[in-house]
């Protein structure tokens, strides 16, 4: 076990010999580095969970949401008149001091822990309520004047507050997700426009089918993209309903009647995001289903981005012996063997933060499963993944639309000739004479190499005039009516 | 490979000397059964596909979904006169008849097939085809007369054909899912009135925590399952979007203008149920969205009833050596060899159902995700799971509320004696006494086995009217205003 | 809910107004059908689970693997005196005709069940025991006689009994799935001699790479699938390690100490695998390990199978506007409406096989996870699960191997063309004139179209007779001794 | 998208203003840093892949792996006559400082990339090509003495020097991971001893089933991981098969035939690791077969571990109302409003890490089996998830055995009280009364409450002395020989 931790964060501020203060917990008695925020709870927590190296703080919106909930949880309680105002305004000053940015480096736990987030509750309660002392004039640790668990936590659990927390950061995190889908969607709306009249092959199951144009193509990506917005914008919902006044089952104990619509009022004000109650406290509490529901569409987004860069990659096969119907922009060189290779890396990357993606849904389906009786203490990994997957398709998309799709050109001339050279026209044919036919025809162009033109002329099958009509790319393309008679 | 195919179905009537009838296509001459009513491309599906054993018939509502679709086909075809009206007459009789429950037996193609439902929608245009020729006077297999491509697939394309019937055969099996779910709903709420009083201990982490009543935690169960019918109402409606007219690729290749509309009018109005056309033909061709979207609540359900189903085991274990808490119905025998012992066998297969579900949710992911250019080949694969998984989930539920839920018991005395020897009330204790007294008494209490009341009284921190009063399990099961001058 | 059991197989031998005889449990009395063979606790089973509607007949192995362990038990229990040999006997003889694929009929729980396989377990020793009524001259349901518990089952728990029969019937089902892997290897091999010599471009990231030959593409398919025969082979040995003699939960209650023993002697002599007994039968009642271990190389089969598929359906893409190096063969029409397409319907239904196993994985994943304490009751569906993907995974290569594979062709011409006109063959040249030259004369070759030789001579890089060589196809396509003065 | 870098590490180096060099490739001129050993593919590589910010410096075991291989390749090459000594001599030099962990802070694209890893290979040729720049006494850049493609890469291809890389850093983890197996073993073991005669009740589905020792549930514990360390070492070789000198696509294009063992030695000696060469390079380039199965390996000790401190868990529920079998050492106050509240935090995410590593299978899965002709371009992802996964399962490991098997304790009266108190000895009991007559009094038991004993004397079925004799714990707990004539 010699280099397990070598890249896990170091414990912080424990330089030896440095000041410390005394603690105390259920446990017992605990030095705790004099500078810093957090206290004992947040400390045993550092030790136990020493699991993935990357800490609450990786995820700012998760910081800064905590504050919130609690700022609001200090004002509620104040109001009804649970806590002095004194004590309510020196935490609230703590909050949007965290809000601003500030003190983030004082959240540590790891984001995958035990204890169904009371490691990341205590971090928060224990921050703030040395913060607070400070701003009361007070040393950090003095803990009868603002008390973590007393005044900072009052009112609440971490079973309501890190649910509520976890969903105002993905509340937070909305916002640059759909910028960067809306981003793509453009990119490609304007690359459907570039190409509307770039007429090539469709194919279905890899085998050439019937024309359609480049356009048309592209426009189906945006128009795809575009729906999971949609899905997105409906679903993101789910998070605005909250469990805060549950307390520790869902029952509300502890709290006063007035308090659960109060708080979830104050918080929409501190957030700006319209919060309701959740109608049954203790459903909601043990409840993971609109994060099972969400990564359900991070998924799915995955499979459709998924799917677009595959068909990239396929378009811009080549240059000379795949289809070549597109050129991606070369962002790097290909090869360390192969010079002048291009490769279609953006794509590539897209792919493999898909695959992470449905790889995360599928943890955070298998936590959300394994939840027991009034929680789920499997929460923290669902966090974890959920943020992350949002990080992710967030970048993913990002950058696809802007170091690829926006440089993406089309091979013209080749797609033209591609579908001159095809046999699939004959489906355009075939409704004029008739399936058994037209089966006939393309099989002996296939095999002597002829066109179908040649070969539907030569048996005298329609006139040139009708044919030249038929095989117009802007007829083959979409819906047209035909003259009944020259049917079968 | 001796006994590879001794459960698959074995091939229909090829009893050896039957009479036959000689069919042709695209790769030469082949004999079908005189008397089968699918032709040839049908019978080479059967040879090519003996992968499950498990044909389109073991789904109803896909083989009646199928025939729906061809009649609205026949009809539009007929009103803008591509089609003569006794054709378009005979083929609507015929599909009357599948839809009536008739010649299921003649739809016979394995579910898992290659080539993106064309041998489905074949199997569909033969068995219609020469059903339609039998009404009009004709021997089965004289297709110059109905042919199964010209006439009974005439304007369509296996790719419009095949998803469009896949997205009728959801729409009809969703009834039977949601009225599953809704008596599921009923059930819990029967015992969450019936067990509104009983007091017992909720838990966190599975560590005793608080008092709830029994009726809070079955009203939760309630809650949470009307919760995804309101989701899967919300989400069912992605499928009344269908790419008819469509074709080959979206494009509407062959078909009229005015065909499109008017197709998706004739089936809602076959159907009864309102559909409307996919605003991009093109996208909509290749999509899988909605298959993934729905399926992914599908697991979400999967996820929620699996979770209740372990509650269910937990609260029942025992009798003596577990929670013990309720009783479950006794369906049968438990074990071979221990005799009287009961086990919870209906959780457990909905348990297993879950799992069954959740695994078949990543299937139709990955064969969502590798769907290529114009079209997804992977739809069969796509359809059996998701056709599955909601038969699977309907049976799953109906059988749990109608031989589980309803004949639940509770063990009233033993529950409210886990509360009155509890720690946890400590809980309620704490806002009087303050976290770290109530810490210290909550350790004393476990250590010498005394009760909290007790110890809080010996140490005179509350009067026995305070402590009785806070202790009531009415105030400890709900929120309540209490006199802020004894808290802390 | 009118139509939900429409399609599962109506309960058997239930015509109203038939004889019955009436049987006993711990729940009470229930009439059974006077020709079954099966009794009281199959019924409940019958009643209590109608989930899949896939019955225990449906793998036939498994059913042979039950009266096999049945007749393992029997005969040991006669020898070491707890049984009478005159019943031992008769058990033995019902055994034996289920062995010989008698009475499957009367097999019918539901695979998916609850109980840990208790249903299963007594499904078999109800069979069982009627038979050997018959067989020793009394009528069915005179369990005084032949009990399903006392004997059939003495000495056993399902909880030994269920997973040892699912390890054999694995293990009877195993050689048939080598068969088929066997054989694909050869039909690779076969085509792999058939193309040693037909040039062509190499692809990384679907990007024009080095040249090689078709040879050396197949001999690598060959290759991957034969390094799976082994990993299968070494593998399946876990299933030979097995828990009879554990009874209840591996602690061996109610058997002698000698039988543990005997009764895997007595299996291996009947069913001709050499069984072991496991070193410690507690852990082995619960453990599923070897199911997922199994599964997951099930899963690599897949996955390996599956990215064969896709290679070789865009190796064979076209005709006209793809890859076109192969042409697999014609087996089925490929499109409704486009005349003399023809898909790969092979490789595709072989891809939805592998997702189908994946996601089976997934499922054998979720029920080996949520194993508690002393047994693991998600069994059934774990065993459902994986014998269903041994089973596809059989049919799909051997459809793969037969249907598609043995047909394969090569267009040598077309292949050798784009290696001639490609790019990618400056990487054999670079080591001669530098990465930095190369890189400038890939990238002129690319905008001018020019041919790589072509632009080496013009700038003198290279004599032509130095370029010839380097250039010639087999100095491409393996390692060789160059003349080091003329590299860089 | 204000905020979706601000946790991403920031570009490094880059101050305003600072010194910079100028570098060239493919695409054209950059600035580079000029105290950056990476150069210009690098900085590219970094503007391409801002996706995790988890860059390649976080798992040193694959910088350290990247470095051995290409030393291995330089003194090949040397050996061979292709590098000059000098050069040779400066590349290994530079080799050795990454080997003993200096340089990391130049490694820094991210873990998740396009371009099949070429971008970490070319990460790798820059710092080492400028690292033995400055060792000969050059400057940084100046590549023309040595040079990143045409020396330090020479003979190689990120083709086989990425997989390589991989293999040998997951063979350098493997060892930290099986100490953690071993450890965790260990302590069960100890336990096991420590809990040898505590008798309790044995559960099956949840329910009380038959006695059995405490002992032989930890001893299952420790039986059923010591199997997978078994595995693990077994499934570990596939990665001592590597591929180096298949260079771009398996081929060997631009190696000497002699390369290919020399470099495969070379590897070994330096690595310590005895290596060999694949057997088909051109499989063993696109093959991600042992990548699936040692991730599969991953996922099953992550399912027996996550069964085992499910376990856990349930064993030490309460205090007072659960099964109160266990205690599991207190790590940490167990809630912010619950007073004395202690959870199994530790169990639980040991939970959430096993979650993680199967959804990061999945995601293996999913990069595995889209591979597509000569390469698998999802390699990068595919690293990252199973390095992370074992890192994980080895931090989980070892805090398990640290911070919580090493401190369990046993509620020695508890469990014997539940014994004696249970229903479930009826089984011993069974064979000597008959399966009937026990179902009967196990019945009677339950519903009375009365004890087994007492009833089977009452009914004089069994004496006194035999009773006692059967209900011994040491006659419940493992096989025996009776009596026969007392049994049925």
């Amino acid at each position: 076990m010699t280099n397990e931790f070598q890249t896990l964060k170091p414990m912080p501020v424990f330089t030896a010999g440095s000041a410390v203060r005394m603690e105390h917990d259920l446990l017992g008695d605990r030095e705790v580095p004099a500078d810093a925020y957090f206290g004992i709870q947040t400390l045993r927590a550092l030790e136990n969970f020493q699991i993935t190296g990357i800490t609450l703080n990786h995820f700012p919106n998760l910081v800064k949401a905590l504050a919130m909930v609690k700022k609001a949880a200090a004002r509620t309680n104040s109001e009804l008149g649970y806590l002095q105002t004194e004590l309510a305004e020196a935490i609230g000053r703590a909050c949007d001091e965290i809000i601003a940015g500030e003190l983030h480096d004082h959240f540590l736990v790891d984001m995958i822990q035990g204890g169904a987030g009371t490691s990341t509750n205590m971090n928060a309660n224990e921050v703030i309520a040395n913060r607070a002392l400070e701003l009361l004039g007070h040393s950090k640790g003095e803990y009868k004047n603002v008390h973590p668990n007393n005044h900072v936590n009052l009112s609440q659990s971490t079973n309501d507050v890190y649910p509520t927390s976890i969903n105002l950061a993905i509340l937070l995190s909305y916002s640059d997700l759909v910028h960067s889908m809306e981003q793509l969607c453009l990119e490609f709306d304007k690359k459907a426009e570039e190409f509307a009249s770039v007429i090539k092959m469709g194919r279905t199951q890899l085998q050439d089918a019937v024309p359609m144009t480049l356009g048309q193509e592209f426009a189906a990506f945006a128009a795809t993209v575009r729906e999971d917005v949609a899905r997105v914008k409906e679903l993101v919902v789910l998070f605005k309903e909250i469990n805060m006044g549950g307390t520790a089952i869902g029952t509300g104990i502890n709290t006063d009647p007035a308090y659960r619509q109060l708080v979830v009022d104050a918080l929409s004000e501190i957030s700006g995001i319209e919060f309701i109650c959740a109608e049954n406290l203790v459903e909601a509490t043990s409840d993971m289903g609109a994060f099972v529901m969400f990564s359900g569409v991070m998924k799915r987004i995955a499979v459709k981005i998924s799917k677009i860069c595959s068909d990239l990659r396929l378009l811009s096969s080549g240059p000379r012996a795949g289809f070549n119907e597109i050129n991606l922009p070369p962002m790097q060189p290909g090869s360390s063997i192969m010079p002048g290779k291009v490769n279609p890396v953006i794509p590539e990357v897209v792919n493999q933060v898909a695959y992470q993606v449905i790889g995360n849904d599928l943890t955070i389906t298998l936590a959300a499963e394994s939840g027991q009786l009034q929680l789920n203490v499997m929460e923290p990994v669902i966090a974890f993944n959920l943020l992350q997957s949002m990080r992710l398709m967030t970048q993913a998309m990002h950058t696809l639309a802007n170091r690829c799709v926006n440089g993406i050109t089309a091979n013209v001339e080749h797609c033209r000739q591609m579908v001159e050279n095809s046999i699939g026209v004959i489906t355009a044919v075939s409704p004029f004479i008739g399936y058994e036919n037209a089966t006939r025809i393309a099989k002996l162009a296939l095999h002597s190499g002829r066109s179908v033109k040649e070969l539907v002329l030569e048996e005298e099958l329609l006139s040139e005039a009708e044919l030249n009509d038929i095989l117009r790319p802007e007829n083959m393309t979409q819906p047209r009516k035909v003259d009944i008679k020259i049917r079968v």
